[in-house]
């Protein structure tokens, strides 16, 4: 986790940007600039849609990623949104990790991936790329999220792919949204709750890879949206570096989150997604009448300022 | 989940073929045969390793789905065997789906993706598809596979996808592995285990959805492995369908899976990869100097027993 860290310390801001788009988040006419070349290179006419669409998440993450690449350590792609496009969309999820890579930010790729022992290890290509010396990397992600439910032999193949490819990963410990409850909550016959246990686990697995900075190369997914767990997850897990959804528009404020750093004011980085990338619809700004260029340049600068505003607002409750 | 189980009575036959590809399953000259179109096709070429494979993979799958598609109902394609050579394989993958789907094969999508409202709302893309009417599917499978640790909001928009989309749905309740105790056997406070917990929940986001064959929409993945508590959920979840894993290659027999059936012989799918891909393997007739579309030919005629032997195999315990 060391390269997330000193990341975090050169920007001074313990904040990621979720690289979210939905067609929703995206002005349209962003979208409709690519209708032409779109027509020409895609001969099916339902396929196009779907190929316009992950054309126009790429410009608009790009514009994004331009805007913030000097206030924020990270980005936080959420590899859902693009498979919903289907290949397409898959493309442009990795030509959007690759970028911002290339522009100095650390990748955490959301994939919430997991599986049993070979199938998990084939996942942990994620990480560790495919084939050759150096291995051929196509998904350019620093780290990536999985989910614990299968157990060790679920995990042990992301590790040591992380281990080896100096890289991270996020286990989901306990989640931002209102269902969690339901399984992560359960009370279990010798003490303790479902994600306490969990939370253990994720210590544990980590336990051989502590960095120079004092945490360990598998995080934990806390929602910001449960604070008072939060800090005492923190106190628990004192090597396990934390992901912080739920921040923004789910709920989560700055306080909620104050207890999920450590006494130096490290050990947590705060996702917020549509706070930043659709930050463009609250500016009053926007008109339909707008060029492609002059939306995304709405986009980039509402980005850019509502980063510094979260920034800020996170300095203000850190130890 | 009335399509499916038509498609078993159609070809009197419980099981599915896991279409799980990797470098070892797959006879080198298959691989070695697209070698120069690769190079025409791929620019650079620290990419063209994974590129062959994936060209190699679908055509390794085409023939075994050729070779399969009237002995059993249905195919299974792992996405992470897929996804370990990046956008390439991904775009394997979808072929593979689409082309066992025009060959009349049930495709149960092994994606295990879970994640909390308006993103698993984008993962459900895998079964609705996106834009347009009709929409564009993209994905081409008739059912996925869900992790169910984030709880219900996690899981209602695959239900509701689902629903619209005539698809189904397995979600993890008691997998196959040797870790999967660690979680999912842990015993609750109010008695019971977490897996039964789950079990439960289960249950219950199917419950609208029950075809007219008496199964819902939303199935369950019980490891072979585990006999005994495969029997007693077979009972606890009376509407819900069964995706076995855990036959053949990691140790489950016929007579393991012989209690996750109902009282009429239907209520269970069960998997098998390896036995069936990688049967060519076993027969002693591969040699290094065939051509390709011999060891494609020796690939399918190996699997087509292994396939019509694991029926017989699964018969001679049904009730």
């Amino acid at each position: 986790m060391d390269r997330l860290i000193d990341a975090i310390a050169a920007t001074q801001n313990p904040s990621v940007v979720g690289l979210d788009p939905t067609e929703a988040l995206v002005p349209p006419q962003v979208v409709a600039e690519f209708a032409d070349e779109i027509e020409q290179e895609v001969d099916d006419p339902q396929e196009r849609p779907a190929a316009r669409l992950a054309v126009a998440y790429f410009e608009f993450n790009r514009a994004i990623i331009d805007a913030v690449a000097d206030v924020v350590p990270a980005v936080k792609p959420q590899i859902a949104m693009y498979e919903a496009l289907g290949p397409a969309g898959v493309d442009a999820y990795t030509m959007t990790c690759e970028y911002a890579a290339s522009q100095g930010l650390y990748v955490i790729g959301d994939i919430k991936r997991g599986d049993i022992g070979s199938t998990a290890a084939a996942y942990a290509g994620h990480l560790s790329g495919v084939g050759g010396e150096p291995p051929f990397d196509p998904w350019h992600e620093d780290a990536v999220t999985v989910n614990p439910y299968l157990g060790t032999d679920g995990i042990t193949p992301f590790v040591e792919a992380a281990e080896a490819a100096d890289k991270d990963i996020f286990a989901l410990v306990r989640t931002s949204n209102p269902s969690s409850s339901e399984i992560q909550e359960l009370e279990l016959a010798d003490g303790g709750r479902v994600y306490e246990h969990v939370a253990d686990l994720v210590e544990g697995w980590g336990a051989a890879t502590v960095g120079d900075r004092g945490y360990s190369r598998v995080g934990a997914v806390v929602g910001a949206t449960h604070p008072q767990e939060g800090a005492a997850l923190r106190r628990r897990m004192p090597h396990t570096f934390f992901l912080v959804p739920g921040y923004g528009a789910q709920g989560g404020t700055a306080r909620d989150v104050a207890g999920m750093f450590d006494a130096d004011g490290s050990g947590a980085i705060v996702n917020s997604s549509r706070g930043i990338i659709g930050a463009w619809k609250r500016t009053g700004r926007y008109s339909e009448s707008m060029s492609g260029d002059e939306a995304l340049a709405l986009v980039a600068d509402a980005a850019r300022d509502a980063a510094i505003a979260m920034r800020d607002d996170l300095r203000a409750v850190m130890p």
